[in-house]
């Protein structure tokens, strides 16, 4: 009883801290990177108007001018007028940022513009990585007897061979990986999102539950959204949960190579437990 | 002897499949993604003369050239015609994205346009991105014994307790993977990109070997750069020699962790070998 106590207080203050952590990182990233970006966005105001007011646009203006409203773009401003002007640094959005960059995933949808904001994101990242590994291998060993060790031992227990039951049992969860995190969520996401189709949706869920997050598509990324706030922070918990599933099938996967003998063939280690 | 031989034809065979298995991608991408481009630049270069050849420029009209020209520049076309149209669906390039995809750091500085490219692309990293874990886990294996097991013994040979040990060498290991793979690299590429400065190219260099690539900033990625095709190469290069270190770093400090009870304490699976 004491054993397991001690395993639910280091799991909660894991992930509470976890949460302590990203929120710390949205708070810095918001003051380093939102004074930055506000002058940006007044600064290609100022182009616009600039460029609107010439009396002819040739050529090499036109180039000059589309220069600087990419390299505005590539940071995550947009110059469209019709857009309302939502920072891409407000808390929410930098705790999103924060979360992209710990868990490896790095849309790249909205980058950090200051050496500041670099340097902090350098050493964000230095602890954040190592520490959110560290909370996902915790969540994992905790979900290894309940959704691991207890199905292959009734598996068993119901007439299997111990190799058969663990592939068996690897598939089963692979389909329901498949269809909770990528098909379900996939056809959630290309509701919520205008110009989702179903592909889109889960390329969207694959390329960043692979830690891939290429950010061509990025849910609750338009600016125009309603309940924003609370859109990104589901996707930020949609994505953990993701990453966990992840780690658990690998987990579950490196234990069934053990069991088949294929780990001892390409002469590298166990998985253990 | 006959285990040696085994062990290097494996570790061969696999480095040589991997590299067949890139340059398939590369071809594949290539194949799909290129005429899809060489529309998008025609169409752009059409809106850009349509723009041009406006007689009177305002507001309405421009956000909606502008939305085009940004779309376009999402998906890696630049509508700048000062830049030769270099593809960014070339051999090299496709190999690149190829290389990004099953590494998981995933810049996205081109993504694929096409329903078939996004297909394409699951079902590659989806093969492509365990296969990439395998063949680091397969090298950092051969390099355990030269790298960690041979120096820890040295210096425990040389008077150390087995736990200072670990940690000398692993700081050691640290000293030398930050100079090689951080310090050197930066001073290297912020040479030979026109406009980074140090900082930039530590910053790469980190948010590359995470595995985060936000890609704001990526090596070889300048459509004017000499000899691209080769400094393409030598950083996709760069990149596996560096992840290969990064694996290998974390197992060390998965080793030394264990040898200091902080695994147990965790109560997470230990490290073997
Ligand atoms: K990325
Ligand atoms: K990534």
């Amino acid at each position: 009883m004491p054993c397991v106590d001690k395993s639910f207080l280091l799991l909660t203050g894991v992930v509470v801290f976890y949460f302590i952590y990203l929120l710390f990182g949205g708070l810095v990233f918001s003051i380093i990177e939102r004074p930055v970006e506000d002058q940006l966005r007044r600064d290609m105001e100022a182009l616009i108007q600039d460029f609107l007011n010439q009396s002819c646009v040739n050529q090499t203006s036109l180039e000059h001018f589309l220069v600087k409203v990419m390299k505005a773009n590539a940071y995550g401003v947009s110059v469209l007028g019709n857009s309302s002007p939502t920072s891409n640094w407000g808390l929410a959005s930098s705790m999103f940022f924060a979360n992209t960059l710990v868990t490896t995933i790095g849309y790249g949808h909205s980058t950090p513009l200051s050496d500041g904001g670099k340097a902090f994101s350098i050493f964000y990242a230095l602890l954040g990585v190592p520490f959110t590994m560290l909370v996902l291998a915790i969540c994992v060993q905790r979900l290894m007897y309940p959704l691991v060790l207890t199905p292959v031992s009734l598996l068993q227990r119901s007439g299997l061979d111990p190799r058969p039951a663990t592939v068996v049992h690897f598939l089963l969860l692979l389909v329901l990986a498949v269809l909770f995190f990528f098909m379900i969520p996939a056809a959630i996401f290309s509701t919520l999102e205008e110009s989702w189709s179903f592909l889109d949706g889960i390329y969207f869920c694959f390329i960043s539950l692979c830690t891939i997050g290429l950010g061509d598509f990025i849910a609750g990324s338009q600016e125009n959204q309603k309940e924003r706030n609370l859109y990104q922070i589901s996707v930020m918990i949609y994505l953990f949960v993701g990453l966990m599933t992840m780690c658990l099938l690998l987990r579950v996967f490196h234990r069934m190579a053990d069991l088949h003998g294929l780990t001892t063939f390409l002469q590298l280690p166990h998985s253990e437990g």
